[in-house]
């Protein structure tokens, strides 16, 4: 009775495993920010001031594309992403899960695309349920593979590339530079577009400039959220785009109308008052102690078969078991993590993905203790 | 380079009017709840409420499906719309249409469907994107028309049929009781699914049970929003349907995870408050009393050719003139309107839209007479 799309989706991997783990003591799973670091104050007081400020306004229908306060605010905030805006446009959207649907809606009617494998299944899950064939290309840890690509796009005619170039979910690598500046050349060459899934730059520290600032073609989309400087309960992100694609896309936002408008006034309250840009350093700080406090106890604990997450939240590791029978061993003894097979398109079976995001520094440790028992149990 | 639903989109010609129309004094244009009417200080204090209560908990990701303290309050307001939950469940949406995207996602690919003429051409553009052909079927003073509906039936295989029965948009009409409960025994004797789409109902006053209230078989899918009765900028709405579909669409809002949790956890705030319920006769008689207005003045001005609106926001009306080129006359005099033939499928040349929403009483008997001015020069 249902669409193509009304069959085949089915409950995320990421989902099923979170539920499951939700009692556990160590939570080693999840993929939300950090809850300290969430500026409870300042986005109340955000609020507070948008709803003296503009009133039943801020309360109205929002305006396709994203409202005119906060597109401004967010042009002036792409340099801080190492971005120019040019001849593109911002699309405001309800986070960057939002804009990948709205893209794949826009791009994607039975397609050939090509991810990185892994990649993040979630998001990526957009894409797929338009596409007719899903090409995985590996990932080492400076990203994708280029030969692998090359070769790639002298055999198959594919329409995009979808790629998370900083503190890759789940793999906690970053792209080089010269392999984000060939994929700029490459899309043009080959014709196909790429998007670039660039949440975490807001919280990477020093990573190269993004793909999109090597694009001289308008081959690049570039889409970005403040679910990880901000908060992810505010459901906002954007697209860059060029004018052509942004214009669609955010009529194609008529269908949905979802991104709220008051959330965007606060939104661009924050970028104002410098709430998002005075934070960058913080958390990047932050989260990068605690990856660098994860691959040390992960090595004290005898595990040494990973590439070391440089930012982000997560850290992929091969438990060389089965990490779905190491996951149940794990949560009977309080811990949790996210099985990472789901993650690859080939592979992936003994792959764990380790999140420090909402995790303690003592319960980082602990948790990479027990998943140590955990593995030898199997 | 794009996908069907990408190359079809269009601007909705009620946004280009509204665009057009942004500079004129007197607006019979909008869709939007009075301005007057947003409990501005009740939602402000319940964001500073949430943020004390649920902390960062307030601004984690959403859950598919939506809140759990949202779902529990909507499950009790259900009575106040004259809805019992029985075996179906509650689904969470960014607003209205975000929940007829969900929809139209989930049942069709190139199906074909019915919908009244005239219907609500933002709304179920999410479905006609997605369906090969659209039936239109009449309406009259109290909904659609049933012969038509039953001769068509006869005829056609349909997959759903989209309604409106309360405070219709553009129609201003209200289904009679007999036509609900007719429709809900076709949609089991003839195998299709219903959409009620119902946002009104909050602000409608005294009408009849919904046709989900009728619907013994699961065919019947009911859709309402929080955008009439607090105010859209929030985008929460839900749907009601029986347990195989809600979960299914609540499998699919991963695929945009739009729907804001703060503004979740404010609106369950809100109703557990009562801020809605006690907010419903209230509003009803505000715009009923508008509505009363404009159809005097209407007969005064010697317009004679409509169905007297009974509840929400809009008078349909017969100009018996090209409406578009009336519109033109208006907005040089200072008046907007929406020329409402893009609501029709069929016919609609000279069928205008006036809103009572934004405008003051005042407004509306200078607007009605600017309209007759602008008819007479046409």
């Amino acid at each position: 009775m249902a669409s193509r799309i009304g069959e085949e989706i089915e409950i995320s991997p990421v989902e099923l495993a979170s539920r499951l783990a939700r009692k556990s003591k160590i939570n080693l799973a999840s993929g939300s920010p950090d809850p300290r670091l969430i500026p409870l104050e300042e986005i109340r007081r955000a609020y507070d001031e948008v709803i003296e400020k503009y009133k039943s306004a801020a309360f109205s229908y929002p305006g396709a594309g994203g409202q005119e306060e906060l597109v401004k605010e967010i042009e002036m905030y792409l340099s801080k992403l190492g971005l120019n805006k040019g001849e593109d446009e911002v699309v405001v959207t309800s986070g960057a899960q939002h804009a990948m649907e709205l893209l794949g809606k826009y791009f994607l009617e039975g397609d050939v695309i090509a991810v990185e494998n892994p990649t993040f299944i979630e998001t990526f899950n957009s894409l797929k349920l338009r596409s007719s064939s899903v090409i995985p290309i590996s990932l080492d840890e400076k990203g994708i593979v280029m030969e692998q690509l090359r070769q790639m796009l002298k055999l198959v005619k594919v329409k995009l590339l979808y790629v998370i170039p900083n503190c890759h979910n789940p793999a906690g690598v970053n792209m080089s530079d010269d392999r984000r500046r060939e994929i700029a050349e490459l899309a043009e060459q080959y014709d196909f577009y790429v998007i670039e899934d660039d949440p975490y730059r807001p919280i990477a520290g020093e990573v190269p400039p993004p793909i999109k600032g090597y694009d001289r073609y308008g081959r690049v989309i570039y889409v970005s959220s403040f679910s990880k400087i901000l908060a992810p309960g505010l459901r906002i992100g954007f697209i860059l785009a060029k004018k052509e694609i942004a214009e669609k896309v955010s009529l194609l936002e008529q269908l949905d109308f979802s991104t709220s408008t008051i959330n965007q006034y606060v939104v661009a309250m924050l970028l104002k008052n410098q709430v998002v840009t005075s934070r960058m350093g913080l958390l990047a700080g932050h989260y990068k102690r605690k990856l660098e406090l994860m691959s040390k106890v992960l090595r004290e604990e005898g595990f040494h078969r990973f590439n070391k997450a440089e930012c982000g939240f997560f850290q992929l590791i091969d438990l060389e078991k089965d990490s779905w029978k190491v996951f149940q061993e794990a949560v009977k003894m309080g811990l949790s993590f996210v099985p990472a097979k789901p993650f690859f398109l080939k592979g992936g079976e003994t792959m764990a993905r380790l999140s420090v995001s909402v995790a303690s520094e003592e319960e980082i440790v602990e948790g990479v203790r027990l998943l140590r028992k955990a593995v030898d149990k199997v």
